[in-house]
């Protein structure tokens, strides 16, 4: 046994001794390497816009190889392999050149993006005091703090009214919901709920938690239970029913319309075919999106409520996308009907801008996630304010505390000015589309995301005159194209747009170009740089 | 639309415009306001052990209550109400004091303690460069980086040879572990493969997940199916059976030994009563605890893993405890027999010393993973690399960054110091308390996690002639001086230890006074003012 206070006295450099483990621990001992420490930060907390503007750098495969055989060491050293400053300058020289800069403008192909200087600051104070906010006793006014974050959230979603804040925002008994690590647990934590909500406990059947989902099937006095969702729905929708033991074929899509919502129609067809009196499948949620991951449509929220409501069906919105448009006086109205669901998804590291990660799941009712508590001698007693009683994961960080800072710096105003530039932008890139001849706009953005595709002049005259075998063979050498030019526009390391296969119907396979605006410094100059490029592409690769 | 390049000119402070938006987005304008911020961030940087030392500051309930109603306003302000400076230094002053100081060496209540300061500085990179390690595209070197770290940690576990290594480090189609917010979600993660391991898809069912738990119950011929548990498993488990569909109250539990060990007789006893010929239930998984949450016993690894092959059960070890013990030559033996699990879950956030939140999970064989895996249009297509294909969760941070450079800062033998200095501190407070007459050792400790209980000598003497109802009275008398003495202490706010409810049999009921050894600068000084301080509260409050 030994502490820093009973250290040995000899000096050697990267060896694991307990003076070592003093410096390595505690601060550095000497002036100059903290100097130099401090140096290497002020990059880190303040040079994140030096990255700006310059390559996004997703190489090419080949070079993927050549970093693979780099790590392929699978030993632990034994003494340290290299102190502190030496590690960082490896990250900025070695590391960081070869991640992605997700900070680049010229990065408009997935929902990661430049985030305020500010962020940094605050997710470094969440490690520095290191509280877990899974219990009271490690966390304090952490807990208290969060839950203050959470009806701010909540309070812009569902708009209930002071009275109803008042008497739930610090109430132990009373979730608005929780954090969670993405958009992916906080739909799986929507589903939880809803799933043991349907099958609460009756004579006999102590609920599906404690019995699991066969029982629950026999107590019901029924074979099967589905989820309704949209065929653009996000793919954690099905993982979800894999997980809860619903099975995810029983997550059923349903066809979207001429605006990629989900099919009305189709929808309340698939209710009544699966309501009939004899039925033996029950339908536990049906999903509505707010920002589409493909496309960014929007279902249409106020119909769906409806159609769960006359059925008794839980309503759950997968916001984790559009959610923050809801701070944007000028387009909020795009997600009306959202006040009306019973569980909504909102991801913090996407439109809130925050570093990754944080998904946030919030509930209408304040009473509905006593159907996933859980109880611990150690933590987490009945009675206590600890919020790891009713959620998905036990121990967090406490990244409440830079969301909570970040609407205070920002204010709902500032938020609002990148949300609507994302949607102004993505307006403009669409119409550039248009203008282009050698492209066809697919799907107009509702929010901040469009696709498209290279669509040839040539093809576009061909596909006119083409029988249903024809068209199925330029449908197969458009998608050939688009992969090829996307790979190059990557390979080549200074934009990148992302490809997805769009289906829109079961039988649709679309390779399309995919487009998130969210950087503010993203304008028409770089836009307009971004398709050049990919017009230049097809010109040198494609055309003979 | 708009963008910093064409913003608007008024300069007001505090309202949201696109002036505004640029000095918050992208850096401080001017340098004093820079040069505020890195003094600040300097603090947070380097400060960590002025903490040291002070009160851990879980104050009384009325405390909560005060502070609860300083945090009831729901609604967020337009314009921003706050700029960062002044966010960071009401964190410093408002927030930071009424957190918990989980970094002073008094507070030993739980598994959060204080981390080298080095953690804060790689979370900041972290967090600057903002990688998705869901997907190359925004990842790319720190997806590679995160295999390497994996591979590492699984070598630690497994063993495995140079060529199992060589072979699996960066192959696309290898998975050997997965990171995930924390333990809870590991152990998930080793459930939800278990079970689908277990259901594979056979004639006429295509699996689990597909297919849903009721269609696998009625293809295996089946009418439930369990997990069996130590009585001392942590909480996870019976959450990961419900959400699954198992049912949590198909997560037996089964008692332990004298060394609060699962009995493996009864073990052995139970699976042979659950595998008659004619049994209808199956046993999906058993669970080995490397580290219990509340005695920190370590079970007959060796002797399960056994009982798992003979019946061909898949075989779990939860080490989010104990996990890093194995770096310590002295006392990696304690955990023999881990190299024969098939899942091991061990948590970056405990004995890595990683700032929350870290789990991770680990199988031996890298293909098992295939049984979880997810593929979708936009991202993680066939044969990608993408990490998020074989994953519980989404999006998330490249926290694996900050765990392959501690494993270079410490070296194995820098965390076999702290791993040592914990264990021997536990076995010398286990000394100490059988020296001192108030106290009664519960649970000797076999790592650095020991319970005992305030047993006044008069309760100790009446105890010996006493009849099993006057046992009974004296246990509950026992229990609430115990209660008592527990929050005395932390409203004291000078040092902290947890407490916990022991139910080493169905019927047991014994409150304990449970400690948790991790922080380097713990040693028997503070431990003896630590036990000074209960028998002073006793003598004060609970003698007349």
């Amino acid at each position: 046994m030994n502490t820093f206070q009973s250290k040995d006295k000899k000096t050697t450099e990267l060896i694991a001794n307990w003076q070592t483990l003093e410096r390595i621990f505690l601060r550095p001992k000497s002036e100059s390497s903290r100097k130099a420490l401090v140096k290497y930060m002020e990059q880190i907390l303040f040079g994140l816009n030096d990255f700006l503007k310059k390559h996004v750098g997703i190489t090419e495969e080949a070079s993927l190889k050549e970093l693979s055989d780099r790590f392929k060491n699978s030993l632990i050293s034994q003494n340290p392999a290299r102190k502190l400053s030496d590690v960082i300058e490896g990250i900025i020289k070695d590391i960081a050149p070869h991640a992605v800069n997700v900070s680049s403008p010229y990065f408009i192909g997935h929902m990661t993006s430049a985030i305020p200087y500010f962020m940094v600051h605050l997710q470094t104070i969440v490690s520095a005091l290191n509280q877990n906010v899974v219990k009271l006793e490690t966390s304090k006014v952490v807990s208290v703090f969060e839950r203050q974050v959470l009806s701010k959230i909540h309070r812009i979603v569902f708009k209930k009214n002071d009275a109803f804040y008042d008497k739930h925002i610090q109430h132990p008994d009373s979730t608005l919901g929780s954090f969670v690590e993405d958009g992916t647990l906080a739909n799986l934590t929507a589903m939880w709920v809803a799933r043991n909500a349907f099958f609460k406990p009756k004579n006999g059947f102590s609920g599906v938690e404690k019995d699991g989902m066969s029982k629950a099937y026999q107590a019901y006095n029924i074979d099967r239970s589905v989820v309704l969702v949209s065929r653009f729905a996000h793919f954690s929708l099905r993982k979800s029913g894999g997980i809860l033991g619903i099975g995810n074929s029983n997550i059923l899509p349903v066809d979207v319309d001429g605006d990629n919502r989900i099919d009305i129609k189709k929808l309340r067809a698939k209710i009544d075919e699966l309501n009939h009196e004899s039925s033996r499948t029950r339908i536990l949620a049906i999903v509505g999106i707010a920002g589409a991951t493909e496309t960014g449509a929007i279902d249409p929220l106020t119909e769906i409520a409806k159609l769960c409501t006359e059925n008794q069906i839980h309503f759950h919105v997968d916001a984790a996308w559009g959610g923050p448009t809801l701070l944007s006086e000028k387009y909020r109205s795009l997600l009306s009907g959202i006040e009306l669901a019973d569980s909504v998804t909102i991801d913090g590291h996407k439109q809130f801008y925050m570093p990754m990660s944080c998904g946030m799941i919030y509930f209408q009712d304040p009473k509905i996630m006593d159907h996933v508590a859980y109880y611990a001698a150690y933590v987490n007693r009945p009675g206590s304010v600890d919020l790891g009683i009713k959620s998905l994961v036990g121990s967090r960080a406490a990244v409440s505390l830079t969301l909570g800072s970040a609407l205070e710096i920002m204010g709902s105003r500032g938020y609002a000015l990148l949300i609507d530039h994302g949607i102004e932008t993505a307006q403009a890139f669409a119409d550039e589309i248009k203008e282009r001849p050698l492209f066809e706009l697919i799907t107009s953005p509702r929010l901040n995301i469009l696709t498209y595709r290279i669509f040839p002049e040539d093809l576009k005259k061909d596909w006119q005159n083409a029988d249903d075998n024809r068209k199925k063979e330029i449908e197969n050498q458009l998608n050939q194209i688009n992969i090829t030019i996307q790979r190059l526009q990557r390979e080549a390391g200074k934009s990148f747009v992302s490809r997805t296969t769009l289906k829109r119907t079961s039988h649709e396979n679309m390779v399309v170009l995919r487009v998130v605006i969210m950087n503010p410094m993203t304008n028409m100059v770089i836009i307009n740089e971004i398709l050049d490029e990919q017009e230049e592409l097809y010109r040198t690769h494609l055309v003979d």
